[in-house]
């Protein structure tokens, strides 16, 4: 039975789903929409309403039968469930053209994700700025996560340099690595690491294309040995 | 029952290891490694070594008991379950921040995947080469995919112009699409979407990060009421 003041365990599934929830509910929020129904959300979401149901329960009673979802209170309740409701502090790690494009862009900010630093190895960088972002030699690395109380350390760098990076971190308070490289990372259960690994993203797309074409020839096939009459 | 020359459906959970068996015999193959055992593959990959075995069984029947694997011959079929032993022509649509660091990547190509053009708007971007790699007018994509016979489009364009360029490209010969718009695509199935939803990534982060910090939080509260002796 589950204690009071303990953590419901909710699935990585459920969770990958509350970033929509967040912006969607954020959208209508902005278009002044006051309350909306599991239905509705499911139109725009694409989820059925049965799912969206049983996912928001996981946090909490939010809906009433007959009223939906109070919008301005849900979107409240799904952003400290996902801790956008305190800022957080980022570095970038390595600026190189992905690094840059990453400190280039101004979307994480309205989420309150600060980009305050990004280190850099390459003299002719370090110095320079990114939108006001300073670049700094990777040497200063650990001081500054610990002197400004970074939270979240973005890695650009190549892959034959993370694990050494990663060592450095982990002696940091650091909490997340938001990790760009193709490198697993192996890191104490303290520091929580989310993979963007972009090269597994292109070959899934590459494995569905090519199962298609494999479809359609085995398709052709078919039809040349049974032809429509 | 299986048909011959059906085929056989797997679960997106095994489609996503594969890339990942595929560049760890890449990496055995160049240190002229001949065979490796599950047990092997287990100990580099962190996944246990029954479920590699499983894994791999989806695909056919490539090890040998006592024996292992032949890693040049399951490299080699991975590399056809991937649709990498063809190569792939890419165009990256939208040349903002995104799109050049994308395009400056030389990575894509070691796997066969050429960009051969990049499309925006902007007339001071229009005409310009990124890596040897031009970036043209948005109208005349539609033709130059066609033309070209360009299999993946990457999306790096702005939220509100997704809806336009998608229906647009829908009419082509395009037969995949990379969108790392936070739009989520509709389109006719035969055009496979894969998305990397930036966003979603670095909530799903800070979701757990947060999650961490209320255990942290929890644990103190307990401690408070009892104490260690």
């Amino acid at each position: 039975m589950e204690q009071p003041g303990e953590i419901k365990k909710v699935s990585m599934a459920v969770i990958k789903r509350l970033p929509k929830y967040y912006q969607h509910l954020g959208n209508l929020l902005r278009d002044n929409v006051e309350r909306v129904s599991s239905q509705e959300l499911s139109k725009i979401l694409g989820f059925t309403a049965s799912q969206i149901r049983q996912d928001l329960n996981n946090f909490g009673e939010f809906g009433q039968q007959g009223y939906g979802y109070n919008v301005s209170q849900l979107y409240t309740e799904i952003s400290k469930i996902l801790g956008l409701n305190t800022s957080h502090k980022m570095v970038i790690i390595g600026a190189g053209n992905l690094g840059q494009a990453l400190a280039k862009y101004t979307g994480f900010g309205i989420y309150g994700f600060d980009i305050i630093a990004i280190f850099d190895t390459n003299p002719n960088l370090v110095g320079r700025e990114i939108r006001d972002i300073p670049i700094y030699p990777v040497e200063d690395m650990e001081y500054f996560i610990n002197e400004n109380d970074v939270d979240i350390a973005v890695l650009t760098i190549p892959k034959d340099k993370t694990k050494k990076i990663v060592k450095a971190i982990s002696k940091t308070c650091i909490r997340g690595i938001w990790n760009f490289t193709p490198v697993e990372i192996k890191i104490n259960e303290n520091i929580i690491v989310e993979n963007v690994h972009l090269i597994d993203s292109l070959f899934t797309l590459s494995y569905h294309i090519n199962e298609g074409m494999l479809q359609e020839r085995l398709l052709k096939q078919k039809r040349k040995i049974f032809p429509s009459p």
